[in-house]
């Protein structure tokens, strides 16, 4: 696993994501990594992104969250599915075309929270990533994200 | 369309959402408005919500917006379906078991966002509702949202 998060090689044009981009100073800079096959993230929320039933992280960070992991599993699987390794050339940036969340049970506050990710499917521009998002080592939400690559992103 | 909004209606325990707990002072604060059969929420993003792609919003907050709009339309739709107006009882409080949302196009930065949502369907404690994220007038994204009524907050 390297050093460098994925979204740390979004070309400067594409890391202005609230999310996970590198250059929004307001961001959450949500960073994942890659270890050839799956990408793991961890974030501990802070204490206000509470939801609406007490105790528990709010669920539009935990579909963000997702969100944001999605779209960096997807840009290092598709350039790796392409022939190149992170780092080799400027990273693909892909976006959202769909995303499903199922809140599994309450994410509870004040853990680490750990997001792995994995590229499900790969097809032309579309790459339909997997995530689990995990809280003291049981599974609260799953999600599926349907990515596709930017075109202005390819070079 | 009353001039209290839904949210203003949640009883304290279940008013702390970021999203939209009229009671968590660094949250958005979302409002949403109940027309009887149908609801709207109108929100405009700071300048450093911005997604992956220039000039588009965030698809984290997207999500977001409709989770709790949707939650906010599910409880109000659920109240209803029971029998009572907004303020004759403590409104319910719903959280979401599962969220799909599509993004049909790129949602422009600087725009009014206008959600408007409707319960498609409601059995038992379970409701599922559709919402459309609408910017300059053209359908951005769409979601379809299951929610779940809290049992603590039905009395």
């Amino acid at each position: 696993m390297g050093d460098k998060a994925i979204q740390d090689y979004y070309p400067e044009e594409f890391a202005h994501c609230f999310g996970c981009g590198p250059l929004n100073k307001e961001g959450w800079r949500v960073k994942s990594y890659w270890d050839g096959e799956a990408s793991v993230c961890r974030f501990t929320p802070k204490p206000h992104y509470t939801g609406g039933s007490p105790g528990s992280v709010y669920g539009g960070l935990i579909a963000s969250l997702i969100d944001c992991h999605a779209a960096a599993t997807a840009s290092v699987a598709k350039l790796q599915e392409d022939g190149f390794g992170l780092g080799e050339r400027p990273l693909y940036r892909c976006v959202t075309a769909s995303l499903k969340v199922d809140y599994l049970k309450p994410t509870p506050m004040g853990a680490v929270l750990e997001l792995k990710g994995r590229a499900k499917e790969i097809k032309g521009r579309k790459v339909v990533v997997t995530v689990t998002l995990s809280a003291e080592g049981r599974v609260c939400a799953q999600g599926e994200v349907v990515m596709v690559q930017l075109r202005g992103s390819a070079q």
